[in-house]
């Protein structure tokens, strides 16, 4: 049998999951459906190949979905063995589902589902079918996500206010799975659980003890089914059962994920740092499933600026091309753009930068070409958004978000322009491998155009720094834009050193005080040399972290909150996600400032170093490059490396 | 408790039900999902209302959605009851659902799902939600369709070819049920069916008794559920069942139909004209359920012509507003246009004529006014494609269909032309209720512009006559033109005349073959004054199917085919549907024309006469004026007429 996958109309089972991911967050009983335009699938599909077959042969389709075979001029019901050739024959295979995107599944030694058919939805050109490796056994349901799972059994079980309180060893995405305790776990005592009738037990889960314990604030808590004693796939490290004794219930940790390999590691003589790199790649890992999410108690949805920031740590740590695909098509929705993704316009912005941040990495042309449609409507939509000075500025109930920050939004805000000017300067990077060179000279003209606007705007000389925003007059200054400036190119040499120190180093200018921002300015931080200061922060903020017993990386760290209120975020107990993906920046700035890692073609394993190891007195690194892997090896004063091996990251791409 | 439904975006409901109706067709084992573009229901939506209470109320809110109620501040899960009031209160329910559209119902003596509720998607300005009459309990399931049910026994059990044939009194959309035999029906016979395995059977069903007897050729052949004896619900009039004896099997069909009372009834002298009006009408309720279909074998598909033509009929048999309503939002699809309806040009066109046809029926100026934006959409969608004299001609591989039949359609076709001024005109005409006066002066204006250069390049002095297209020169005159120049007066009065002459009495020009457009022309003629001749049309070609044994109006007939191949169509034996709502049009034409009804006001029953019964010798009818019904006697000397009584048609609107 050919290699067969099942196929789809492309980026249909990205927006499917995608839905699922995003209707998936639940808060003390209550579904919270992610509050945006949500996207469908496609309902009816046609699937077409051409194929001039040397002698007779025979194929099967499966699918789920209403539909027929077209071979030839002859009809066929899904499940039929057909015979054809030999000769040419064109294949077409008709479906159409309601609950969920259609998708084929065909069987056979020439003819078969693997790369090659086109897709066609009625409306827009032929495209090539969308699969995914994921997905290539013929029993297998494209709409049910198979989770590889491991068990964990507690690390501590402790009777606690009249019930009982279960530790896993760190957090988990797991269903729990209670069972009454029977003789043999009891070791010959006469008060098992076995009596016990699980469906008259309640499971409150937490991601802190404090929050497992709090059986009215903590986010999720189960009935677990009578039969399989199974509660829900939930965020847990700590869960608390009332009302029984520790000898009773017995409760597993049953981890549910999605096997993307770990391809780096680190260590280093700073077991703090050593520590910090690993409690941010289980916060990483955690945070990648079926796509990049920010958090895995809260919010669970797929945010446009948190999966940016994630694509930076994913090349470093995993190199999984395909979880970046899925994200991207699962944000950026249909072609025609009506609406900003999650709401927000720099989250729009964010995903042209996420295009070229995946070109970038892993030289994914073909990628690139698929969305090419979907990036020049995002930025005709956007270009449609621009004030009476050409800037971009969204429309009414649009959300301008860039930070939890006091910034003065009001106007054009500079931050913003930044990310559009860098969107144009992708633009124009990207036209030429999409086949549209004579765009490339247009974009750099707009580019360089709206670069002169926003300094001629925004550029405050005697405050040496980027405004917020003028329309106020306030000439308000804050971080965020200067940072950007900086990252983009936007500010020249003369102009960064003044931002150096009338803004990143001037303590009278706002601190960042989120993980998510602060990503954005440690990298400006390295950019611009200051790698000790940047360590410093990571060991101080990171560290603090772990100091008040994180073992996964928080949404927000601010170390003068008593610890009785540490948890608490957005007015709500317990509102805080402990396990955060923007949290895991550290990785990506050690991969890329301190061992100093870039890939410059992924397919070739061809790379640039520019290492700054001296911060510490020994390194031994490995880190991913295309399929191989580049091991550092650092004794304080010699530095080894090494390319090796074949990555196991397989892909989507057939 | 108020009066509540179930609500949804408005056409969620429609578009949902659409794809399962289009989706349902079924030939000979094979799903055969339609060839068009199938658009979705949304998938978030959330609905918003403020109330003002004048003290403490309740209400709980239903829904197999995920999401949660906001009252006020605080969020509560669905199906817990919520205490507020007095006072103002802004209530909000958000809902996410992948597999069907969502939906919620309201439960409280306040504060309840019934009118005034809005609807949000993320993307467009709120609107009205949507609601349906057949759904208005908690326990229903707004995705599953309750049809009323009615048990048919056969009127003849037979043995044939060792199997046993079930004819029922009429054609049926039916679930089959069998059961073996017991004593009881046996009359104490030794050999009923009590050991028969109904699993083991298959049913053949048939349109004809030829076609259940075709266990090969026939569209619809089941197996029973072991359990239940049922088989799916389908057409049927025969049922064969091969390798059983008459006494071991008892079968009957459970006739499921959307129950839309018939408020029309039609008797005269003629006998055989009483027989084309009630086979008619048994055609026509076959078809419309949900939504007016073209056959309930083949296609089940919801088209657009096809149910242009049932709006006529329906207005004039069960008056029922809402099948309307929900078969235009079904055809229309969401706001944004970009493929043709049914991919078919003109059916894209009829749409617009649609909403008029509904419109002058009822006055239902709501509906106008919702779906204008749809209307303009469109019309913008057309305006696009137009060649270079400005004439409507679509793109590469939209369908220009008109009829089946020989019409040169190189280039524009003057068939299209004329549909598309007649839209322009109908824009005119609604402009003013949709709040757009000023648009009827535009719209008015490029109808009178567009008629010109219709006459312009498509009437030919010499022909006499408008010609099917002008490019290759043939300068072919058929029917199909010439009938719409008639019916929608883009025809001067002495251009009629010719017409009528030298294309509708012209026995040279090819003759109208289907009964599709035989509708047209047979109103044509009616219009002209033709009634006599309309009359022998009638009588012969229906008449002539009756006296084939049609119980139902086939979808084409053709005398001079022999017996023995009448059933076949499109190269397929038993191809022919035997149920085709469009053959229902001798309701239309009898009560416009010859009892001569026209109603120019539902609302306030009010209504013109213009009586031709001086072809019968005696008819009473009934036919629906807005809620009431007129009583039309002609004794052959004197008409009687009399207005009474409130009609039993429900409706949406809320």
């Amino acid at each position: 049998m050919g290699r067969a996958y099942w196929i789809w109309y492309p980026a249909d089972f990205e927006l499917y999951y995608a839905m699922k991911q995003n209707f998936s967050r639940v808060e003390r009983g209550m579904g919270w459906p992610a509050f945006w335009k949500s996207e469908g699938f496609r309902n009816r599909v046609v699937f077409r190949r051409t194929y001039l077959l040397e002698k007779e042969t025979t194929f099967t389709v499966y699918s789920r979905a209403v539909g027929y075979v077209l071979a030839g001029e002859a009809k066929y019901p899904f499940g039929s063995r057909i015979t054809c050739g030999p000769g040419e024959i064109r294949i077409s295979v008709h479906v159409g589902r309601i609950d969920a995107f259609p998708s084929v599944y065909i069987e056979g030694d020439v003819i078969c589902s693997d790369g090659g058919w086109m897709a066609e939805d009625y409306d827009n050109p032929p495209v090539p079918a969308g699969c995914s490796r994921y997905f290539t056994e013929k029993d297998q349901d494209p709409e049910v996500w198979e989770y590889s799972e491991k068990i964990y059994e507690p690390v501590s079980v402790e009777a606690v206010a009249g019930g009982v309180l279960y530790e896993f060893e760190t957090e988990l995405t797991a269903a729990l799975e209670l069972r009454p305790a029977d003789a043999a776990d009891c070791a010959g005592h006469t008060d098992c659980g076995t009596e016990t009738d699980l469906a008259d037990l309640r499971v409150y889960c937490g991601e802190s003890r404090e929050e497992a314990l709090d059986t009215t604030y903590c986010y999720y808590s189960w009935q677990p089914d009578g039969e399989t004693g199974r509660c829900p796939r939930c965020a847990v490290r700590f869960a608390y059962i009332p009302g029984i004794r520790p000898e009773q219930i017995r409760v597993r940790a049953v981890h549910q994920y999605v096997d993307i390999p770990v391809r780096a590691s680190f260590s280093c003589d700073d077991e703090l740092l050593n520590r910090i790199w690993s409690v941010a790649e289980h916060t990483f890992m955690l945070c990648s499933g079926v796509f990049f999410i920010d958090g895995i108690k809260r919010d669970k949805w797929i945010w446009g600026g948190d999966a940016y920031q994630s694509l930076f740590v994913n090349q470093y740590l995993t190199a999984d091309e395909d979880i970046e695909r899925r994200t991207m098509l699962a944000l950026r929705g249909n072609e025609r753009m009506t609406t900003h993704i999650n709401t927000i316009i720099d989250y729009t912005l964010y995903w042209i930068l996420s295009v070229r941040a995946h070109y970038e990495a892993y030289g994914d042309a073909d990628f690139v070409r698929q969305v090419w449609d979907k990036m020049t409507a995002l930025m005709q939509f956007c270009g449609e958004q621009t004030d009476e000075n050409g800037f971009f500025t969204g429309r009414e109930g649009d959300w301008v978000y860039i930070d939890w920050a006091d910034l003065d939004k009001t106007g054009a805000l500079c931050a913003e322009q930044m990310l559009y000017a860098r969107c144009l300067d992708t633009m124009a990077e990207l036209s030429g491998i999409c086949g549209h060179p004579e765009l490339a000279g247009e974009y750099r003209r707009q580019y360089g155009e709206f670069c002169k606007r926003i300094n001629a705007y925004f550029w405050d000389a005697q405050k040496h720094a980027y405004i917020d925003s003028f329309e106020s007059g306030k000439r308000h200054v804050t971080r965020h834009a200067n940072i950007f400036a900086v990252l983009f190119g936007i500010a020249d040499e003369e102009k960064q050193k003044e931002i150096v120190e009338h803004v990143f180093l001037n303590d009278k200018i706002a601190a960042i005080t989120t993980p998510y921002f602060k990503f954005y300015e440690l990298e400006a931080m390295c950019r611009l040399g200051y790698l000790k200061e940047v360590l410093d922060v990571i060991r101080d903020y990171w560290g603090g972290m772990i100091r008040r017993g994180a073992v996964t990386v928080w949404e927000e760290y601010d170390p003068d909150i008593p610890e009785e209120e540490q948890y608490d975020m957005y007015g709500d107990r317990f509102g805080k996600s402990l396990c955060h993906a923007w949290g895991a920046s550290p990785i990506y700035l050690l991969a890329r400032y301190f061992v100093g890692l870039k890939v410059t073609d992924a397919g070739r394993g061809e790379y640039e170093l520019d290492p700054h190891l001296e911060y510490f007195e020994k390194a031994d690194v490995v880190l991913p490059v295309g399929k191989q892997q580049l091991h550092v090896h650092w004794d304080g004063e010699k530095l080894e490396t090494e390319l090796t091996g074949c990555g196991s990251a397989g892909s989507d791409a057939v």
